[in-house]
């Protein structure tokens, strides 16, 4: 169950109103890697998590918070929405380009369909869809996904941070940015933990004489030219510590020509 | 541009048609985390790389093995459905509830769109959709949503491996498991190059006196409870060693409480 | 079955071409509440229904009217995209960013796929889907579906007349606006109608005593402060008659702390 | 901001699994009227609302509400989920068609996606989109949402009750279907209100002598049959108050015959 | 405009109740190739046609005539659904399989969302798009859409009449499949009178000198084998009459190797 | 299985930046018909082949081609980026429109998202979906999907081809329109070879006497107006030279009048 406390969590009021800012700042609200998919991931894994009680507590903890960035969010961009040109401005625009354009360059949804609202989608006008949520039961993959989305979510948010000048949003940008930094070192942290418990390759517990070891540890060479022969993942030993590392240059097919059976009559594919 | 072997990498020959498992097979074909995905993140990583070429021919090489593992599937589900009933049965049906279940359980679109081939969708007829491909232009921040695919990638491949007995689909099954097994290893050590050569926290380049470094350390504690203190991300050094952590039992709220401008007459809001 | 009569239900013709408002208009067209949802809405409500054959007239007639609006509207986008600018003029718009503006606004599909014809998407070029179609075979339930679309296509499209000044975009949109004054009217009456023939909670049908009645008229007060007790909601006699409404300033859970099992080993979540 | 508290709003406890019914309890969670639906639409309301406070924090709170459902329909189906078959079974399979049923009416996704964990999509396992979010701006329309949302809401849960005999389950979802008489009594409450300090045609601030007003009040008969003459729709005082409605049984075109321009030759339309 | 006539174009009454079938004739009812899909097309391919009037008038025939085609597969799949078992049948469920089956074979929406009524989505439940409707502005073009339309729809439906035996199922699906004969014969119609009026090759307006005519009539073959060197298409005249079809059996790539600039600093790429 | 050669397959070097170009590009490489929806389509039709090995062989070399192509405009598009202002511009801009204009005009994923690279979306940013993907099985109705995908990509490509006047861009899309005449001849000498060998209707397996042959001719005049009696559609012989062509005009409803059984109680249908 939830309680919701009327201040934000962090100060979320811009200097002046930018409506074709606040399309773009809609990506780290509704996008692949915005507040909505990292609040959404976090907790259904803390709700699906059959683990250890500590990680379904951590996942709620950052979870809940994860909700008022959204909200954050979602108050900015209102107030960024505040100065949308829309009326009869017909004549003036007519001898003003620079209105044209901000008119041109706004999510036209701010003003039709939101009211000078946020909207939950991304920075193209895009729904945000739960597609964007990973909660797979296995708690190692998992937070290596929500390594990943911290690490793209914090690039997003820097490359905002230079996308404006407002430093009312900076701030604001600055405080999700650096709680950013904390969340990409606890899942690095939480990682290391299991990392620690189990076997590093997901999933540890799958019998690994089951694979088929011959290709287990081989770089395969497909591209022309042997540049990523230089790279750590060619040589030395594998980061399990099971094996060595082995470059294939000129890697060969080990399967079947394949040769499909004729359909049956009543699928009507094409005769012969 | 590329060249094609008539050859699979490996074979992918089921013993026996099995049309319900077949439509299970289309998460790691068409899934979030199928091959179409790996294919198409390796592939624009690769194109879209604008940092040292070793990374970008590395991208293309497993880019290009991934087309191959696309086509392993596409061609095994075809055989999977080869057995497919789907005409005039009533009478037998009415007597026959094992027939009936295979019907139900099977995807229809098997049958009546693709005639019996693979579609490019998941386990429950989703299509597969490019909002699932991640290149940033970061390669950390890449490689790191990498991991995670492989992560997830190996994962569904070996529940679906323990929900089948054939020996031919567990024998294709076996040559993937292992490819990821790789493929984990491939990214865990060209992330631990690339984090060597710069900081961990993507992006390394932004500024960190940037970000509100009062809570860059902080794990907030949002959800009753205190369980999530006995974590590693909970106490002790910071895992990109410039802090130690810090456990806030009782986040407190540091911002405002918001409070809109009215909209504009010509936005028809709810009138005051 | 249906036939087509050549004239429009009512003229629309634009004063001048105006691409970035055709990309606009496209909201009313193709978006959550445009003349495609409404069509498909109420022609499905009335194809579905199993109620008193007066609904299903009273449907299939405002349906088959709806298709006219969509025709309308397809007409006028396509006269409003007649001037749009695309070819070889980049020497000029290097001096004349008005230009640049008008093309910068648009949707570029309307110039690629569409070859200056309307499309079945909404103001940001996201596909209409069939979704936003709501037929439950409860007409009550329905019928407040019906009022809300009226209402929020009443909205987009007062707000779309407030961001034009041409006379001829206006005129149709004065018509449309009109018929949905009458169809809100409409479905207020129809509401009206049944909720004195069945209880007003839908569905009606369902034995009362089978729900949790204490919670049944409780305003539970989640978020912190009470400016919510002075509403019509948290006092007096509820909407049905039944009871009065209770006002919870402190709600208390009433459930279990979930612990969930851990998962059989075949599944290979997280390893305890 | 926000805080969790670790027990559910009401019990979630299923008195045995069962994993199909998991499948179709997915749509009241993720489905366009499920939990997360009315979360997210109640939360952008209110986040985005300019009007009176009172309506703010009575949105936040039935949103806040809504995430604590969400949590447990998310409990409830992992736990229906515990049963769920997937291991080797073929052989005892091929004897016993109960249990290949059960396979194929499961959500394949349950085992080899979430790992038995709940997924943010609906019983067809389509994700949760954020275009099912409905947030105006103007509170009279959006409460109209709202209502509708709880209509569709209920009935649906009520399907679901009939379509399970297990107590725990028919247990919690008698306390939802509380909850939606309770909301759907709330939002009628708050529409009264605004009606009665506006006018009840949304947006009610747009001058009506600028619609098209001879069509205003006019019902119009285009599907063949006059059993739509019969309702209140079709006579007596509107029920705005402002008109008497008049039935049109012969509605006549009252637009032009389109003739659209020739495209320029840069658009390569058809060449005429 | 339109009008509704109460009468089906020709009948559609199930024999008996079937609802797993139902699920399944979803598919030419909301599918890809499904009655939506060709009714959009023709309307919007009508309504934005700037070409000669006998083309807009017969896109509009066709047009009107497939929403008649979209009533009837309505009708039918609401009849199907008559006998759908939903309630308390736990019991019985436990001794008969079959019954569970026909359970875990429906669309759970058909019972929960639409109460026995059809849906706009295809046989898998996945909602028609209008990114299915193709409307280019070039007639040859979508003719030759309208006739691969047509193709798969009858094949569809074909293969759908072969998957029952109920005489009245098969009767509707007699009168689709005989007017998808109509149809394709009509797309080819009209396709001969545009390539004798035009040239082939869509668009015929864009000077051919413009291309890079070295490889404009070069098959490439670029997968291993020459079986590809048997066919019409590699050697003789070019169906254009422009020129001879050459086969390339070892083509060589023409293009520069790629090499992408640095990004600029404030994209936070991959320092280097 | 697949090799990659590094050199493009043609030039693809822009003369210089043009983010807002970019944005449009994109609609050939992840639009409904652009190079990853050929690519996918003609890959998976040869995959799922069941056909004459020639026409599998066939359809692996042009897949193969279009990957080719995908990667020419991906590495296109991440050079036309080069340019894309982004950072700390706000004082300049407002005293320049035109750099407004081109950030209004911009995706603004393009920064945010991919930091310059190309995406696997279209000109409006929607993502690739593999609803796009036809492969029917019959190779006949598929020949004819790729004769339209040909048709609508070469207009596609032509019509950006008119909206830019840089050479380098020009010089690409030179060679992939001449790629399209190719392909556009190759299918059309497929198509010609097919029917040779069956009948011209899709699927030509079924047996005609099956279909309802009093409609299999028959143009119907749905729309009033009789200029569709002029297509070479609606008299002569018909194209599969089965019979003449037949035009009716005033077609008649041959239907029953549709009467649903009210629904059983569980449903909670409208009560009567
Ligand atoms: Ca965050
Ligand atoms: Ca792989
Ligand atoms: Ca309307
Ligand atoms: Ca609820
Ligand atoms: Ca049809
Ligand atoms: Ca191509």
């Amino acid at each position: 169950m939830f309680k919701h406390i009327k201040e934000l969590q962090y100060n979320a009021k811009p200097t002046k109103p930018d409506p074709v800012y606040a399309k773009k700042l809609q990506e780290i609200l509704g996008g692949q890697f915005g507040e909505i998919t990292v609040m959404m991931q976090y907790l259904f894994q803390g709700w699906n998590c059959r683990g250890e009680q500590k990680y379904r507590d951590m996942l709620l903890d950052i979870g809940t918070e994860e909700i008022a960035h959204v909200e954050m969010l979602a108050t900015m961009i209102a107030q960024l929405l505040d100065g949308a040109p829309a009326k009869e401005q017909d004549a003036i625009v007519d001898q003003n380009p620079a209105v044209e354009a901000v008119l041109g360059g706004m999510n036209p949804q701010h003003v039709i369909v939101s009211g000078l609202g946020a909207k939950a989608s991304d920075s193209v006008g895009y729904p945000w869809t739960s597609r964007y949520t990973i909660a797979s039961g296995n708690l190692l993959a998992d937070f290596r996904a929500n390594l990943n989305a911290e690490s793209q979510g914090r690039l997003q948010a820097v490359r905002l941070y230079e996308s404006t000048t407002d430093p009312g949003v900076r701030d604001m940008l600055s405080f999700l940015i650096a709680r950013d930094t904390m969340h990409q070192n606890q899942f690095m942290a939480a990682i290391e933990e299991l990392e620690q418990n189990q076997k590093p390759i997901v999933p540890s517990t799958f019998p690994q004489e089951l694979e088929k070891q011959e290709v287990s540890y081989s770089f395969m060479n497909f591209s022309e030219g042997e540049e990523s022969a230089q790279g750590r993942w060619a040589t030395g030993q594998s980061m399990d510590k099971q094996a060595n590392f082995e470059y294939i240059a000129n890697p060969e097919a080990m399967g079947q020509v394949p040769n499909l059976n004729q359909a049956p009559a009543y699928i009507h594919d094409t005769p012969i």
